[in-house]
C-alpha cells in the first residue's frame, strides 16, 4: 500500500502534526460552494519549508496526491482532495517573516491571513490592498490569483506578488522573482505560479508589494435609473483618468436585501459604491468630478464623506452583501459564480444575466467590481430541491458562455478548480493543452492537486 | 541538406519575401551592443499568422533555427541568429488591427513601433505609455519585457500586455489571455511569453492596455548634493503616495555631457527629472509637495512647468542622453548595461558602481529610472583598444554581481539574451533549470532562438 507507507514515513517526522482522524479529514474535505465533500486520507501541518519538501519527496515517491490548504475559502473546490492523499494545511506557517518598510515589501509564509498581515502592518503606514472579501490566507490568494474591491486601483495578486519560495512536486525548493521592482531576467515563473491553484508547486514564502495608507480617503454612494447608466458613468470616470480606488455595483435586489438586513434606506435601484484615495484636496476633487459624471448619466446626488465611520459603514454593508442576500431567502443555500467581460460589454452581460435569472424563477442578486468588468451572481437555491441546483448550474453555465461570447473570461477571480474546467476549452482552445504540457513538465507524476484546472484527471 | 530543403519550401510560398542576399543577412546579424555579428542563413518577411505558422512547421520539420526580429534595438543580442537559420522579420506585420476606445485596449501586429502606434492613437485621447527610449516594435518590447521612463506609473510590458496570438515551435497557433481586465482562468501564459525573448513562441498579435492622455502634465528638474539625498527624496515621495509618472536620475557626468551636447546649463551635480500626470490642480499640488520633499533633502529649487514646450525640451534632453554621453568621448563606442535593485539599496549600488568605474579609468556616466531602482551605466570604450572592452565587461559583471548581492536582478529591462546568461545561475539557482524544462516542454527541438536565455545551447 503506497499510501500507508507514505503516511508511515510522514508520521515519522511530523508526529502529531499528521492526522488521519475523521473530523480533521472531513473539515478539510468541505467546499464553500455546492461541491460534494472530498476529504483527504491525511492532513499534515508542516512548520518549515524543509518539512514541506520532505512531504513532497515522500508523496512523489509513493505517487500520493498532495493538496495545499489555506483558509478553505476558495469557491471552485480548489482545496478539496478529489483523489484523497495528503492535504498540506499551512496553518502553522503563518508568520510575517521580513518587513522592509523602505522598500515597501514584505515576505510572509503562506498561512498568514490578509487581515492578520494588515494588523501587523498597522504601525508602518503601509497596507496590503488585495481584498477578496473573505479573510483568506495570502498563500491561497496567490494560488487563486485573488482580487476584489480594490483591484481597479491596486491590481490583483498577479500585480502584487513579487516572488515565491516554492517546493516542486519532487521536493526541490526554488525561488522565483526578485525584490527589485522589475526584472527582465528570464521567464516569469512568479506569474506562472500565481493562479496555478497548487497544481505546479506548493509555495512556502511569498514576497508582496505593499502600498502607503492614503493620507485621505473619500467614499460615497449613488443610485442610477438602470445598469447601463451606471456602467457608462464608470467608463467615463476611467477614461477621464479620475483615479478610482474602489467602484462596486449592486443591483436593485441587492439594495433591497441591504435594506432588510441592515436597516438601510436605499432606493430599489442599481447603485454604485465608490472610493477615492489621495490627499484631502485630491479626494475631494475626485469626488466632485465623479458627482458631475453621475449627474450627466441621470444618477442621484453622489453622497460622499471622508469621515472614517461613514466609510466603514458603507463597506461593511458591501462586505456583508453575501449574508444580506442569503438572509433574503430563509433556508436557502447560495451558489456563487463570477465572470468578467470587457467593460463595454458589462451592461449587456448584466442585463442578459438578469433576464435569464428572472426567467429561471431562482432569486439571484448581482453585485460586482464594475471597474474591472467583473460581477457575481448569488443564486439562492432550496437545498432540498434538486431542480433548483440544476437550474442554478444552468444559469452559471449560461453566464460563462455569455462572458466568452462577449470577449471575456469564465472567471475573473474565483478561479477554475473543478467548477470552471468545463469552459476551459471554449476559452483557451489549444492553449489549454499547453497548460497541460506545462503541468506535466513540472509535475510529471500528477501528484499536485490532481483533477483541477488542467486537462485530464 | 535540411537547411537547403527548408529554404526551398519557404521560397515556394514566400517568393521574394525570403532573402539569402548578403546585405539582408548582414543587416539582421548586427547587435546594438558589443556582440559579434551573427547573421542568419535567410530572412523571411511573413505577412500573415498563417505564413508564420507555415515557416515554423517547415523549420521544425528540418530542425532549422528561427529567430524573431523587430526593430533590432535590443541590447543583449536577442535578435541575433547565433546558430544561423531563418530570421523572421515582422516589418510587414505592422498594422494596428482593432482599436477599442471604450475598453481602452488595442490589438496590434508585432511589427508596429511604439511611435507609430501612438501616432495612430492620437485622435482617441488614449496612449500607450511604455517607453524604452528606442522606437522599438511592440513585438520586440513584449518579448524583452521592456519598460522605461514611465514604468513607475504605468508598469512594464508585463503589466500592459493583455494577451497574445502566438505561433508555437511546431506551427500551432494559440491565443493567450483575455480582453477582460482580469482573469483567474488558468495559468498565465501571457506573462510566461512576455520576456521570453522569442524562445517559446513567435507572437503574431498583441492586445495592449491603453491609458487616457492626462488632462495636465507637470514636469521639472532639480539638483542634489549627492546621490543618496536624491534617492531618499524619491523614497519619501513614493511612501507619501504622491503619484509620480516619471522620475529619472542622471549623474554629474551626465549633466556635464548634457551641457556640452545641448548647451544646457546644469550644475555638475546629480539631478532628478520628474513628471506628474493628472488634473491641472492635482499636478500643481503634486509638484508643490515634491518641491517640499526636495528641499528637505538639501536639493535645489524644484523648477517645474506644465507648459508643453518646456516639458518636451526636458525629455528630449533625457532621451538624447545616450548620444550626449557618446559625444563626450569622440570616437568611443558605448557598452550599455542595466541592473535593478530594491530602492533602499539604490544609492549604495550607484555609489559603489561609480567608484568601480572611476578606478577602471573608463568614462561611465550613469542614468536611470530611480523610481524602479533601475539604472544604466554607459561605458565609453575605445573600439581599437581591447583592454577597454575587457575592463568594460568586468565593470558590467561587477554591477550584475552587486545587484544580486543587494537583493536585485542582473537586468531590470534589457533582458538576458546572451549578455546576461552568465548570471542566471547566481540569480535563479535551480529555478533556471525549471526555465529550461519549460522551454523543452514548448520547443522540444530547440529551434526558437537557440542559445539565448535558457541553459544549454
Amino acid at each position: 500500500m503506497p499510501l500507508a507507507k507514505a503516511l508511515d514515513d510522514l508520521q515519522a517526522f511530523l508526529g502529531e502534526r499528521l492526522s488521519t482522524a475523521k473530523p480533521d479529514l472531513d473539515a478539510h474535505g468541505l467546499s464553500e460552494s455546492y461541491f460534494a465533500p472530498a476529504p483527504p486520507d491525511a492532513v499534515a501541518w508542516p512548520e518549515t519549508t524543509e518539512e514541506v519538501s520532505r512531504i513532497l519527496q515522500i508523496c512523489a515517491r509513493h505517487g500520493v496526491p498532495v493538496t495545499g490548504y489555506g483558509a478553505g475559502t476558495s469557491l471552485e473546490a480548489q482545496a478539496q482532495a478529489l483523489q484523497g492523499g495528503v492535504t498540506v494545511d499551512f496553518a502553522r506557517m503563518n508568520r510575517v517573516l521580513t518587513l522592509r518598510p523602505a522598500d515597501m515589501d514584505v515576505t510572509v509564509q503562506p498561512g498568514v491571513t490578509r487581515e492578520a498581515l494588515n494588523e501587523e502592518l498597522r504601525a508602518t503606514g503601509l497596507f496590503f490592498p488585495v481584498d477578496p472579501g473573505a479573510n483568506a490566507t495570502i498563500g491561497g490568494m496567490a494560488m487563486t490569483r485573488a482580487s476584489g474591491t480594490t483591484t481597479v486601483r491596486y491590481g490583483t495578486m498577479r500585480d502584487n506578488v513579487m516572488g515565491f519560495e516554492a517546493v516542486l512536486a519532487d521536493g526541490r525548493v526554488i525561488r522565483t522573482g526578485s525584490r527589485a521592482r522589475k526584472t527582465a531576467a528570464g521567464y516569469d515563473l512568479t506569474a506562472l505560479l500565481v493562479g496555478s491553484e497548487g497544481t505546479l508547486a506548493l509555495v512556502t514564502e511569498i514576497t508582496l508589494r505593499l502600498h502607503g495608507i492614503p493620507e485621505s480617503i473619500s467614499a460615497g454612494i449613488c443610485a442610477f435609473p438602470d445598469m447601463a447608466s451606471a456602467v457608462n458613468a464608470v467608463m467615463d470616470t476611467i477614461q477621464m483618468g479620475i483615479p478610482l480606488a474602489r467602484i462596486e455595483f449592486v443591483c436593485r435586489e441587492t439594495a433591497r436585501a441591504f435594506n432588510a438586513y441592515a436597516g438601510s434606506n436605499m432606493a430599489a435601484l442599481p447603485h454604485l459604491l465608490v472610493e477615492f484615495h489621495g490627499s484631502p484636496e485630491s479626494v475631494a476633487q475626485d469626488a466632485a468630478r465623479f458627482a458631475e459624471i453621475v449627474a450627466d448619466h441621470g444618477g442621484s446626488e453622489f453622497q460622499w464623506s471622508s469621515n472614517t465611520e461613514d466609510r466603514t459603514a458603507l463597506w461593511a454593508m458591501r462586505h456583508n452583501g453575501y449574508y444580506a442576500i442569503l438572509a433574503s431567502r430563509p433556508g436557502a443555500r447560495a451558489i456563487v459564480t463570477d465572470i468578467c467581460v470587457p467593460i463595454s460589454q458589462l451592461a449587456r452581460a448584466v442585463e442578459e444575466t438578469q433576464a435569464d435569472i428572472a426567467a429561471s424563477g431562482i432569486p439571484g442578486p448581482i453585485l460586482g467590481h464594475v471597474g474591472d468588468g467583473n460581477f457575481h451572481a448569488i443564486l439562492l437555491i432550496d437545498p432540498e430541491n434538486t431542480d433548483d441546483l440544476d437550474r442554478a448550474k444552468a444559469l452559471s453555465t449560461g453566464m460563462a458562455e455569455r462572458a466568452l461570447a462577449l470577449g471575456g473570461t469564465c472567471t475573473g477571480e474565483h478561479g477554475v478548480g473543478i467548477g470552471k474546467k468545463a469552459f476551459m476549452t471554449a476559452e483557451h482552445g489549444e492553449a489549454w493543452s499547453i497548460m497541460g504540457d506545462l503541468k506535466i513538465a513540472l509535475d510529471p507524476g500528477n501528484i499536485l492537486n490532481p483533477g483541477k484546472l488542467v486537462p485530464g484527471n
